[in-house]
């Protein structure tokens, strides 16, 4: 355990569902502590400190901007509807508040580019909130894409994120209403679709998008399914996704490549908080008489000591105390792969909203 | 075992390499017999039978108009390229001989209705030569599928089929001529994901079939490599699918329903010939805290006594037999399930010739 002066303190934003994990997290890593919480009111702050066990230390505001005030903050973690994005995280990083922002992390590229470059320009570390790739599966698996003996080229990939939530979710959750997320499965489900995607390629954005008319848009004209092809002309690979919150739970990824191929069925949420699978199988042909296969399917297991979202303030928290401390400068790569992300995402939602053309990026 | 009056006695028409596999399965299945072979010159009819360790019993022509003059001859199967379809599977109906034949069943639908309406005509079974329909497995699968409460409606389908053949493949297959089998890699590996696509949705075409621009073509013009999206508009369903002959070993489908969804990797071939999985989730959710799923996916082990394609040639000559006896009349169904394979597949076709537009069918 790391000292407590050394400690990165996080101001949290609002206290939305998924701070609560989050808020477990901070508290899991190692090198980082709950300082203060927020909300609208005092009353919504304090019951979820409440809720979640807080310690008595953690300061609990009424207003997002008495965290940002906090001289004591180094960091924010920003779970606030995507729609409030830009004006909080830009506050918060020319506050010089390091910024975890969940995601979609923003209505759209603009915006996005607004919050980095006011990160870029205050010194401050960027992240989104992408769980996922802090897992050592995520590594684990890039070891296996990359090489090129097992693995080869990228021919094509697969994805879906899905869920179907209850009843009053399509009435009442901030990912139904236009005015809040208005990117909705897209920008929720999606994202991590995308992300899976772009990772499995190394970031490189496709040469087209194009969504197909199976999208399926709420009362509020908010996304609530859709169905999206990929094309890397250089590459002559292609990737399909499937992102709604009308579909059973899935968190698929399939990458197929000239020699190999993986797949991964809990890719966003692990079925066990302490390890997980992923299946390959490797330089695979037909056995004699096409009668099986000749080498089969290999599952591997890999284990964790943290859950991966506490991996990911461990190490949102090493950069930003590394910061701190001088030794380095804010790694602008966390920056690079969410926009690469918000990049794709746009022209997604451009493809649906212009009568599902294909889009060139 | 069924008397020797009573197996259904096969001719088979060439000595194609996945004839050796059908061969095999002939003799293992309890109530049919290789009776004949053929090939275009007896010595290389003669060489097949060495080669598979026929018995002397089994009567070797020299061509394929002998297998049919043969009286004794109840049933063919017809691995010949695609381009030879049509006349071989007409012969055979008009010389009243139940037809099982190779996928894809012929270069169009037009070719494959001909063929139909030899076999109807002349009151003989037709089934095609997909042998993963016949597995314990897939039905199995079927009942998860058709389960309301565990599966509920299709939402997204996508299936992969591919392999990585050697070198000499590409100058000699078949699969890679334009006047042999022009359909290429979506006519072999194509027509598997097709047909699953089809089986997930009870055979009912799609509204809109879009191939994308990825498509690879080798230099006589035959197909590669493509990926496919569909779309059934009353349903909200999509499908993409991915056939190559340019990637690893893959034969994946995914199939996700509004209540649950299940996915294998080794549908057409098994890994293991005796045994086969299945991989299901039904009703999860996410977890308190999001920290894991409510409910992890489950293996489904489906054992078989006999390999998939035996179980095949058994129902083939199980309906073969009972007309014989005239206690049914052909079963039209097989030859549906192809023709819906086939409509589809021709869109696709069309599709890319069309410079990837979609088509409405």
């Amino acid at each position: 355990m790391a000292d407590e002066k050394t400690l990165v303190r996080f101001g949290i934003l609002g206290c939305a569902e998924i701070a609560r994990k989050v808020c477990r997290a901070i508290t899991l890593s190692p090198n980082s502590t709950v300082y203060a919480i927020s909300s609208r009111t005092i009353e919504k702050a304090k019951q979820f400190a409440t809720n979640n066990n807080l310690p008595e230390l953690v300061t609990i505001y009424g207003s997002y901007e008495e965290v940002l005030d906090d001289p004591y903050v180094d960091a924010v973690y920003v779970p606030l509807p995507t729609s409030l994005h830009l004006k909080w995280a830009v506050m918060a990083a020319n506050k010089r508040k390091h910024v975890l922002l969940e995601k979609p992390t923003a209505l759209n590229v603009g915006e996005l580019d607004q919050i980095l470059e006011a990160c870029e320009s205050n010194g401050v570390q960027f992240m989104d909130g992408s769980m996922w790739y802090h897992h050592p599966r995520t590594a684990r698996m890039k070891e296996f894409l990359m090489d090129p003996n097992l693995f080869g080229e990228v021919k094509t990939i697969y994805s879906s994120s899905s869920f179907l939530p209850p009843p009053e979710f399509f009435e009442n959750n901030i990912r139904t209403k236009a005015d809040l997320d208005s990117l909705g499965a897209l920008g929720d489900a999606g994202w991590y679709c995308i992300g899976a995607i772009l990772w499995s390629m190394n970031y490189k954005l496709p040469t087209t998008v194009t969504a197909l008319p199976a999208t399926i848009r709420n009362t509020n004209g908010v996304i609530m399914s859709t169905t999206v092809a990929f094309y890397w002309e250089q590459e002559g690979t292609t990737a399909t996704f499937y992102c709604s919150f009308l579909s059973h739970e899935t968190m698929d990824v399939s990458v197929l490549g000239s020699k190999g191929s993986f797949h991964v069925e809990d890719l966003i949420i692990p079925y066990e908080e302490t390890s997980a699978p992923y299946y390959f199988t490797s330089c695979a042909s037909f056995a004699d008489l096409h009668l099986g296969w000749s080498v089969a399917e290999q599952e591997v297991q890999v284990h964790n000591e943290l859950p991966q979202e506490a991996l990911m303030i461990q190490e949102f928290s090493r950069l930003v105390q590394e910061i701190k401390d001088s030794t380095i400068t804010p790694d602008r790569r966390w920056g690079g792969i969410s926009r690469a992300s918000q990049v794709v995402l746009d022209a997604v939602k451009s493809s649906v909203d212009n009568g599902f053309k294909t889009l060139y990026l």
